[in-house]
Parts: C-alpha cells; structure tokens; sequence
C-alpha cells in the first residue's frame, strides 16, 4: 500500500537527562534511557540530523542517522557517538531535522532507583 | 442533548512498546500494557482504522474499530489481533485515522517490576 | 498589575481513569487521584462546564464550576458530585469549556501499589 | 554555526506542586522538583519573566532569569526566591514571557515515596 509522509520537519525537545545508574542487573530494556522515538510514515528515507544543546558550553552535532520509509525507530540518547557521547547525569535539549516530515514523541525510563519511572510527551513542532 | 464532534480525523503516536512481563498477580487493571484512549464526542459512530508500523519491517494493518456516538473507548494495543497481534517487546508506532473528528491519548502502564509505572501525551493531530 | 486572559475556551482530555483503591494510610495528598489542572490568567472569573464521557452510557454532566481571576484551580474529578459522581475504576472522558480563555493539563497520581506513579498532559485545545 | 531561534515568546503550565518532601538521604539529583525545561536555541540571549499563579492569592512574579543564546536551562521552581519563594505543598500554575523564541517542557521528579516517579509535557505555546 502507499503511504503518506506524515508530520513535521523539525522538532524540539527542551528536556534531557540520561540518568548515571541504572538498577542492578538491568537488561537493555529496563536500563535507564531517552529516546526519541520517530515516525517516517511516508515511501521517502528520512535523513535526520539531531543537534544538543547544553547549559554551559557550545551545541554538539549534528547525529546523523536515517529512518527507512514506513519505519519507526526509537533512537536511545545513550547510543548517539558521533561527532561526541552525549554526556550523562547532566540536562541537554535537542533539535531534530529531517528532509520529510515526521513525527517525534520524547520518552525517559529511569531506573536509578529499585523500580522504574517513565515519562513521555509529544516533542514541540517548530 | 446534542453533542457536537470535536478533533481531529488522523492521529499519530510514535511510541510503542507493549512490555512483555507483568508483575505477578496483575489484574486486567494493572496488567502491563499500551492504550490509545479515544473520544469521539459527536452524534455519529466513529470508523476507525490503526496502522502500526514497525523497525524493520512493512506495517501491519488496518485495524479496524468502531467508537460509538459520544462514547469513549481505551483501546489496548495488546488487544489488537486482526489482521495479526501487535508484538511484545519490541518498538512500535501507530496512525489512527477516522472518518469524524476525535480526540486520541496516549497512555501506557508498565508493571514489568514490583510497583507500576505510567506515562501518557496526547497524540499528534496530523 | 493587569493580566492577560491566556488560552482556549474548548478542551479534551480522552483518558480518565479514577484508581479505585490507594495505599495504605494515604493522605490527601498521595490518595490516587486525577485532576484537570486549569488556569485562569485573566481579570474575568472563568465559569466552567465539564462534562463526562463514558464507554457505555451517555454522558454526565454539565459539572459547573467557578475559577476566579488570576487564579488556579486544580480539579479532582474524584470529588465532581452534582449532578452525579464520576465512577471510579472505569474508563472515562472530558470536555472542559470556559466563558473566558484557559489552559488546561491533565494529571493522575495512582497509588494502587505501594509506591506512587504520575503522568501529565496537556489537554487537546479544540 | 549560524542558530536560528526556535518557538514561541508565551509558554503556559498550568500544572504546579513542589512535593513537600523527599526520600531519605536524596542527593540533588533525585531530590522533588518541578522544572521548566526551556531551550534558548538562538544567537540572542533570552531574557525571561516567570509569573507564577497561586488558588487563593495574587500571582506572584515576575521572577526574572537569562538563558544563554545557544544553551539550555532546567530551571527548577524550587530554586526561585526573588520577589517570594514559590509555597511547596500546594497547587500553583506558571505563564513563562521571553524576548525571544523559546521552546519550554514541564517536568516534575517526585521522591516523596521510596521510589521516584515522573511527569513531563510540553507547556501550552499561548
């Protein structure tokens, strides 16, 4: 069937923090994480490039990543290495832009403590 | 009284993930899982179709769903079965899409460890 | 000072679920509750009207309540009465509307388990 | 690198509680807070007034700060103490004004319990 591209260009995430722990034995899924989860709903690859911001020094990027026609990837913060690791136990916000729309929904599971706690909201569409 | 429909007609949410554990003894209430909480506030039956789209492979769908007049209905994605179930423990996306407006939320409970955790956004009107 | 009426006269909250049970020796507090959080930023009292979707039946309400000037009122829908209270352990819906703009998030506290979890919203402007 | 700014001059959060306790021995990180999570991706500095709105008083404000061009700030509600600090223990709501662009997410970390729980949306761009 074809699809629609769906969504916005660019999206904005004012929070970030990855924890620094996670509880002990975690597994991938339960270790502390962000993630911008995306949605590339149209027949086009979307090429993204995601820009961090800081409290104190100059913006890293840009992340250079693509999310294949009629895919959804849920891009984990912790993950992103080049040009530089996002740093952890400090806020960050984030820019992401894309050459088709898309749709970008911000999650954090968080499990410094014994049991996990979760937020999530829709990104600003800029 | 005479209700009028309120919302949008296309709906997305680009986080999914259904947990693949409950913690033990879960009812129904607490049982781990995704819901797409839909209002259709107007005077007309809502027909409603959902797609999921996945990481690495073609979407599943349409699901088909009816919402009657000024009724509310919180759709477990768990719950989803034709065209096949929407797996567990793996990263998701949805479209929902209706032929009159309605307002959709997103909301998922998660007891995979002792005690549950919560998130909710509203969807993205597109 | 002089303030703005800030806002939409029209909002949608699609979830609502009132925990039916809370921990053990819970205050008021930490009591599992939901709650439309509302704001009324300008020099005119709000007069609002809520009313409540359900899965099976019609609708309750109009819920009438009074939001004065410059004020904020966070409402537990756990202590709606008139003309009916809202049943707990269901799934519900609302619509909140105002003589005058507002602004409108949603909130849930769950102490089901022992420990407490939270999600927030903000509610769809229509 | 050029940055273009990036949103709106208005935010609305009508959600407000700084629980008034927090779990034994937190350190800052995981201590209660409630933030406004405000990105300032511009080449100007972004000069911001908070007003925060009580249930039963005037609002007080406007609490004033700069966020950096090209930076982040989570400012935390709790760390407010010029005119007034903000009352833990009870509802308050917030409208944050800048000079220029901003995108602004609410967040709240709640450790009155043992555990930690989450809530996080973005705020209403008014």
């Amino acid at each position: 069937m074809k699809m629609e591209a769906i969504g916005k260009t660019r999206w904005v995430i004012p929070e970030g923090y990855i924890p620094p722990a996670s509880m002990v034995n975690a597994d991938h899924a339960l270790m502390s994480h962000e993630a911008a989860c995306i949605l590339n709903s149209g027949d086009t690859d979307a090429h993204i490039e995601i820009t961090v911001f800081l409290t104190d020094d100059e913006p890293i990027g840009p992340y250079k990543l693509t999310v294949g026609a009629r895919r959804t990837s849920h891009v984990r913060f912790n993950d992103l290495e080049d040009p530089a690791p996002v740093p952890t136990g400090t806020s960050y916000a984030s820019v992401i832009e894309s050459d088709v729309p898309i749709v970008v929904q911000h999650t954090r599971l968080d499990s410094r403590a014994a049991e996990i706690a979760l937020l999530s909201t829709m990104a600003f569409a800029a």
